[in-house]
């Protein structure tokens, strides 16, 4: 552990990489002999504008994105996307289809019925132990907009490991799995994600869309609203959360230095292998997800009794390892390993299961 | 000057108070002994509720505010407001009456036009000097459902130095002049504020509402872009801009520790006359406001010609005199001086003036 650190398995906010937090500290009075902060400078000024145009670099570059993509640094979190995906990509007549896999893919689904018609294509939220849709659950409707997904849930732990493959565009919220791993983008017409798990600090949100779809906008939808009013002016036609672009771009130049996609994804299958390992090596813990639909990000589990479980809480958090409780609205136990969480928190983690399951089991 | 800091003249984002930037670095990697930073945890933790709630309070308490408001936190900066105001307070039927006083009502209104039916109560925005509607200017349609004004114009210069008492409710964008003086909130249905010149980092919105307000929305504006959504979650509907708003809770705290609006509105006052005082001594300078709607937080002024306003920015510059030059739409100079600009910089800047007028005059 790093000295004075815990190993913050939140949620979200999450854990961000150390020597991010570092370089901010450094520079966070005096950015490069300017004087002042990044965070005081002007968005229009060449400091910042190096920044923001690395972060979109760094993005387009570690997900091998086409020209066909524009990438945007909007505002308001995956919430605010639930309403602007409609509201842009929903024309008047049109059906939109969603699969609804959980929590958030509800809220998803909630928004869009207010802009208009929504399709559930899927509906495995209730499925115990919990999962994500197959291919042989979806039933399109006859001629949908786009097919929304969530690729990883998480509340619940369940995460897409395989694409749908549709006649339709995929629209994805992906905040909790951006940047996790590879994937191919062409099926994709557009992807969002709040920052807060594996980008930077809640405050900005990435949306990446295909630049055909700018296009299907309706003139009634507010101009801030459109996707278009932002890509127009690459993502400065308002001023934007400068501090936390400047922290995505610290946080996808450190992605890029520990190896781009291909090596996070490994390493973080390594992490969860090992925390799940340990979660089915007696029947003392027990997984939630379906082991066939488990996120590598959010690894939940329960212990026989929610004293068991408030214990756990209450000892692992005396032992450095914070936030382990799940998610209010379903209990048990949640460790969330997004990719700037280190295996040695991992490996922590694990050893005191195995302690308190010896001195409680 | 403090140490390795520059005098930050940006217009915004803009100056944040030294002890502030102090505090938020020496917390960077482990807020108050949690093991982690305020920006990876939770924000429904006990840490940043604390930090939420009393940067709320804080504002509260500087403004006064009666009970008959609440106070918001959201995201996407002013320009998200120039589309929730008519969104939400701006029923079909009715008219919303705008004041155009120069750029930044001219982009409130734009943005209102998509909405619903606009009426221009007043125009300013061609006269020069630079000014802001008089009372007499004031032509309200029959019965609007709000006037809107810009209380500061950032980038003409021009400033409300008193509200118009009309009989609807105001509406104000006060991005650029919020907290730096005390008034009486009473005639205002909403106040709002994008935080990057006056409050903390851009990233976090300031909307001050009256509760009765809240009920206007339609059914069919998104659940996202209603006030009643956030006001009836204490603006945790969605992840807030954590580490923004602890930005907002410090800088508060440092007003309140500065004596409140009374003392950082003589203080303001002390720094805008020694400046425009500065400018009118000789025929070298000339303010571009009219002198009763002058600015105390952009002063704005030119010089004999473009090439000395070139030379003068640039020497400023290497004097560690930084963000002079004035906006790209009108030119000229221009001085923000906000609440966290420091006097020793006004004073520096005008022994800058009296020299180079000496060499170039």
């Amino acid at each position: 552990m790093d000295k004075g650190r815990a190993y913050n398995f939140s949620a979200g906010p999450a854990v961000l990489p150390v020597p991010v937090l570092e370089q901010a500290r450094d520079e966070l009075l005096d950015y490069h002999g300017s004087g002042m902060s990044i965070m005081e400078q002007s968005h229009r000024g060449k400091d910042y504008d190096a920044v923001h145009y690395e972060a979109m670099e760094n993005i387009r570059l570690l997900l091998e994105l086409p020209e066909a993509y524009t990438v945007l640094f909007l505002q308001g979190g995956a919430t605010a996307q639930f309403a602007m995906v409609p509201l842009n990509l929903l024309p008047p007549g049109r059906t939109a289809d969603y699969t609804d896999s959980g929590s958030w893919a509800a809220k998803a689904i909630k928004e869009a019925r207010v802009v208009g018609d929504v399709h559930i294509a899927a509906d495995t939220h209730e499925d115990r132990p919990t999962r994500v849709p197959g291919v042989e659950d979806l039933h399109l409707s006859r001629n949908p907009a786009y097919l929304h997904i969530t690729t990883n849930e998480t509340i619940s732990g369940a995460q897409w490991h395989a694409f749908p493959e549709v006649d339709t565009p995929l629209v994805a919220d992906m905040s909790s799995d951006i940047l996790s791993r590879p994937f191919d983008p062409g099926p994709f017409g557009l992807i969002y994600a709040g920052a807060q798990k594996n980008l930077g600090p809640a405050g900005v949100t990435l949306v990446i869309v295909r630049k055909e779809f700018l296009e299907r906008v309706p003139g009634t939808v507010p101009l801030y609203l459109r996707y278009r009013t932002h890509a127009e002016a690459d993502s400065l036609y308002n001023t934007p959360p400068t501090f936390s672009v400047y922290l995505v771009c610290l946080v996808t130049r450190w992605l890029r230095a520990q190896g781009g996609l291909t090596a996070i994804e490994e390493a973080n299958r390594i992490k969860a292998d090992l925390l799940y390992a340990a979660i089915d090596q007696t029947g003392f813990y027990t997984g939630t997800a379906d082991p066939a639909h488990r996120s590598r990000m959010n690894v939940t589990f329960r212990l026989p009794t929610e004293a068991l479980e408030a214990q756990f809480v209450s000892e692992a958090e005396a032992g450095g390892l914070k936030g382990l409780k799940g998610h209010r609205s379903v209990g048990g136990l949640r460790a969330s390993i997004y990719n700037a969480f280190p295996a040695a928190g991992v490996e922590a983690l694990v050893g005191f299961m195995a302690d308190f399951e010896r001195k409680n089991g």
